[in-house]
């Protein structure tokens, strides 16, 4: 007897942002499976098992979570914003290809959620308004190389470029390798966002520009965003300036 | 005396997809602006007032928005997913911008939702499983020329794309475009996938690949997503094919 395996996307933090599917799934789940942050956000209750693992063992987390549905559980793997972006989807499915046969027969539903860069440009107004691209700086699962070719080929594009994953305690140098490539790409006024815990209680949210950035400002838990050419700011009185990148290309401002 | 201005993301569609945020929002305003198709999403109430407006007039609904929020009413704008992805965040920033100096004093909030493209990959497995990038291919406020810049900078990237407004009845032709230079970019086994009204009674999603897809399938509630080179397909029994975007690259499948 098979059980069904949510891949439940928790958004940034707060449950303001937690949409009404992914409360439901984890009503209806037996077993909790994630990184201790992401199921420590969750309640407690009687029926429910958690099962907290440590962060960069993704696969080895998919493969207990898809275990424990095959053995009639109704198992929830918990990510934080959305799944589908740099998060457990992916992970999951990788298990699902490289695992036994009964894994594809299993019933696997993945909950969206608002990622890290939607909530970031909600509190600054509208910096995604035009064409972006996101691209994690992690070189854990591919090279270096190729992470540089996309910088270039975002700029190319003049994409905004919304950088997931900017710096670890194991990776700490990536972000400002990034920005020396950045810099020569791009003019040094461009404006630049390090939107760090977005919605949890230490949120904060540090707006400079790509001249003036300190790349060091970006942990794990920051998602940093810069600006296209046509991005610039909206200054206001007695209030923080807005960021746009407007709909509209070459236009007066 | 001043009011307060909230951009509302509605999600794709359901409810199940409505933050609680979002929804606590609705319950507060005293008027809601916006497109017909969104306005018709929200139950009527008493003490709401209801501003329904044509499409393709997000400047015009922007400052009637923000002339209430300045007389004192409690406004919220509602836009389709979530308003900081192609939708009215930037339309009422541009407005702002461009507007007398007391709607730069409003206090105006962005609410974020579940974007378009998320839902849809979420049907799918995980399409944007590695980096991605979303273009919008309305060529109403940008030239087509840029457009044809971002889809070539997306390719030499080899990003996983998201197309939003691929097509309307006045733009019949621009998919078609799109279609015959992504041809030449990408191998022809390349998974696309046409997602139409995700999450609504009409949804509907057709998995194919770059060489036989019918561009003519997309329509102004279609998101079309390209793969890229690593995203492929995994097979099941009796269930559709999941799509992944692998987390690595180059790595064996």
């Amino acid at each position: 007897m098979s059980g069904k395996l949510y891949v439940i996307g928790l958004g940034p933090g707060p449950a303001c942002w937690l949409t009404p599917e992914a409360s439901a799934a984890l009503e209806e789940i037996t077993d909790l499976v994630g990184y201790f942050s992401y199921v420590d956000r969750i309640e407690p209750r009687p029926g429910l098992k958690i099962h907290g693992s440590d962060n960069r063992v993704e696969l080895d987390r998919s493969r207990a979570a898809l275990k424990l549905a095959c053995a009639g559980k109704i198992v929830g793997v918990v990510s934080g914003g959305d799944p589908g972006v740099f998060a457990m989807a992916a992970a999951v499915l990788e298990a699902v290809e490289n695992g036994p046969d009964e894994w594809r027969a299993l019933d696997i539903e993945i909950l969206p959620g608002v990622s890290a860069m939607q909530a970031a440009a909600a509190r600054l107004g509208a910096p995604l308004g035009g064409d972006f691209c996101a691209i994690s700086l992690s070189d854990n699962l591919k090279p270096w190389e190729l992470i540089e070719r996309r910088l270039k080929a975002a700029c190319d594009g003049d994409f905004v470029i919304a950088l997931y994953n900017p710096a670890s305690r194991a990776r700490p140098r990536q972000i400002f390798d990034a920005f020396a490539l950045l810099r020569r790409l791009r003019p040094e006024n461009t404006p630049v966002v390090f939107a760090r815990a977005v919605g949890r209680p230490d949120e904060r949210i540090t707006l400079t520009t790509l001249g003036e950035a300190d790349p060091g400002l970006a942990d794990m838990s920051t998602l940093v965003l810069i600006g296209a050419t046509a991005t610039h700011l909206i200054e206001r009185p007695n209030k923080s300036p807005l960021v746009l990148t407007p709909r509209s290309y070459g236009a007066e401002r």
